[in-house]
């Protein structure tokens, strides 16, 4: 069981080509989803809690014939707090740490975004608030994937902003709870949890039902079903990007640990099949070594089937001219997570313009930031760093423009107005601007 | 040819149904709309300039035949200059006075957001960088709702947050380009302009073509094939929010004449039948003295048969009990534009928690706001208040993380990062982390 990951090298002439094909991800739209998915919310949105109530049972096979009503999926305060405490206690304090430093960095966040007001000359006041959201719905994924470190790097930045209400929505496959993701929701101040989910949650999230009241945004990370949901209620509330698979770039100029380099790009391989890991690295020599150590470490991994077909699948250590061409087509991957793994990583930070993440130096492994370092870990992915950002405070605020024109501000500003109103065709509003100005 | 709009009494038992019936508007998917925009960017996808160069010939009815190549599509930097040169002296006066404007007070916005770094005990640098967008593209509609205020209201913040290149689009039916928007390109630094129009024009700016480089983001209000063509592409580059129909909120205490008030209505009224003009006041005889003046006013207005139709079917007269409710109510609407047209506007404003933009006192119409205050006119309609922003800077912007872990720092941070990942089953991602730990 041998993992072959493809060696490339930025010189060949059709380098180009195969880095934009080793790139290209494309999410498949799915009609079978699709047409699921619009039946679910058309159902939610017309029957509320009843809707909910059949498809959870159904499809989450909710033992002892189902349940008989709504508040059994509520999960009240004092059994998050009893899940927090049944923790060993190794888990509860990194979990409570971890929280603090993500709350920390959040704040930091918040300080940036105050809003302004500034005053002209004629009085005239022009401006910007920022209030936050009212109420926000973060969806867990149940089962298998289950990320506990979501909760919290969901639930904080909202909790930071001023969320007045943040619902909680997990669902649990065969009634089954996961404890640590309770003990997170505890730690992270989450009003209510309901142990619901699938494209019924996000639809009773948005639409609100007799027992869950709507939310204005819907943030959290979910299978193909709530992705699909969330797509379609965008508009109705607010949503966070819908994530592809997960990505690792790494820079490196030679001068690191072949095997922390190559335990990197597992970190990132093992989450699904179709991550993609990839090194950037002026020297031959090294690459083979950390070539080398990926196949002296491979067989100790516990999820190295999956590493083996995302390395194999997706992965690449590309030879690259020297650090300067790593930077440029970093730019061009735009990557999710970006490690500079170098003697003077700042150097080449600078020379950076789109990450999700940037890890500086070859301390800063993606995994402390993935857990506890404090910035977020819902990151930008499939090149959409070019124009996103990781989820944060900004996210759970908006804006609004303030507007105070003065009596001698409405005759100045009332004749430019008229000027381009009558231009454009559109007489009530230059009147509306003109009825202002004193003859 | 009289108006018909609805008068309701906040204390009316039905009075949340009615509001919720009279705000609720759910744009219509079209399947032939659909499927022909699938098709139009699946084909710019595979054939680019061809593609784009027929679609355009074709649906934008170019004389003789048709172009014979892309290049005829291109308006030279001399061309915009000259459509500038040759505006009448107040037309181009006004155009600049409100650039400018937009541009200081975008200035300011930029100013917010300016990243951070902090160096935590242990030497761990943790931070968030600011940067702009490479490349966006705007696009501007053509025929008979085009307005030059747009092109400044989406370009101007994109030049603030430092775009390197604007590429705008915008069609020519029948090959007639509008020179007030061909100006307005000239005062706004638009980098380059090309007459394409509709999902193709969409198809172009998102994959690129041989001529046209892809952008990062495409913002911009358009037709429903351009909407339609803006959702299937985003993910691909990023979006502005699709725009709904236009509202209007006016808050007053009926101090104000109620011929302003009657006019800010018809305003937004004029817009389109679709438009949404809303008034809450506590005073019944000075609603009923509203309703006066929208029966005289009508008569003299050009577009009053829009005015008649959208007022009628989408418009009301409230009366509310007092001002705090008209404040709840306001945040339950979450309008586009409210104004808040009385004595003490700021003790109001103080109470709104969702409004795209605030209009505080009666001097502060909102075609001052539309045209020439400084802030964007492109706000959050439907609703959406609740959850989004203004278009700013901040949408051209992006942010990336900055995490640089000490050698100190990742012996504490490797501990708690590994003890959560076991918990989570990512035994690479512990292992990322133990690998810097010194035994």
């Amino acid at each position: 069981m041998a993992v072959q990951i493809r060696k490339l090298d930025s010189s060949a002439p059709d380098f180009k080509k195969t880095l934009d094909a080793l790139l290209a991800f494309e999410a498949e739209t799915d009609d079978a989803i699709e047409s699921s998915v619009a039946k679910i919310l058309a159902e939610v949105k017309k029957r509320g809690d009843a809707a909910v109530l059949e498809y959870t049972n159904r499809f989450d096979r909710i033992p002892n014939g189902g349940a008989a009503s709504m508040a059994a999926f509520d999960v009240g305060q004092a059994e998050l707090d009893e899940a927090l405490a049944a923790l060993p206690e190794a888990q509860r304090a990194a979990l409570q740490v971890a929280a603090e430093r993500i709350r920390v960095f959040h704040e930091r966040q918040k300080q940036e975004l105050n809003g302004f007001t500034f005053t002209e000359a004629d009085g005239t006041v022009l401006g910007q608030r920022v209030t936050p959201l009212d109420r926000v719905g973060i969806y867990v994924p149940g089962g298998k994937a289950t990320y506990p470190s979501s909760v919290l790097m969901n639930a904080i930045p909202a909790k930071v902003a001023g969320v007045q209400e943040i619902v909680m929505v997990v669902p649990t496959p065969d009634g089954l709870k996961n404890q640590m993701v309770l003990a997170a929701a505890a730690i992270a101040g989450v009003d209510r949890v309901i142990t619901i989910g699938g494209a019924q949650a996000v639809g009773a999230l948005a639409y609100g039902t007799e027992t869950i009241p709507a939310v204005d945004k819907i943030v959290g990370p979910g299978n193909a079903y709530v992705a699909a949901a969330k797509r379609r209620v965008f508009g109705t509330v607010g949503i966070d990007m819908i994530a592809g698979p997960s990505e690792i770039l790494v820079l490196c100029d030679g001068t690191t640990d072949p095997d922390w380099v190559a335990m990197d790009l597992f970190s990132q391989a093992e989450h699904d099949e179709l991550a993609q890991s990839i090194l950037l690295c002026p020297d031959a020599d090294y690459i083979a070594q950390v070539e080398a150590s990926i196949h002296k470490l491979l067989p100790g991994m516990t999820r190295r089937e999956t590493i083996i077909t995302s390395l194999g699948d997706r992965g690449a250590l590309v030879k690259v001219r020297d650090m300067e061409e790593a930077c440029e087509i970093a730019n061009t991957i735009a990557a999710e997570h970006l490690e500079i793994s170098a003697e003077e990583p700042l150097k080449w930070a600078d020379q950076i313009r789109h990450a999700g993440a940037m890890f500086l130096g070859r301390f800063s492994s993606e995994s402390l930031g993935d857990y506890c370092c404090g910035p977020n870990h819902v990151l930008p992915t499939s090149r959409t760093a070019r124009f996103s950002s990781p989820l944060g405070v900004y996210d759970f605020q908006k804006r609004s423009s303030i507007i105070q024109v003065s009596e001698a501000g409405a005759q100045t500003l009332g004749k430019i107005a008229a000027e381009l109103a009558y231009g454009e065709g559109l007489q009530a509003h230059a009147r509306s601007a003109e009825l202002r100005i004193k003859s």
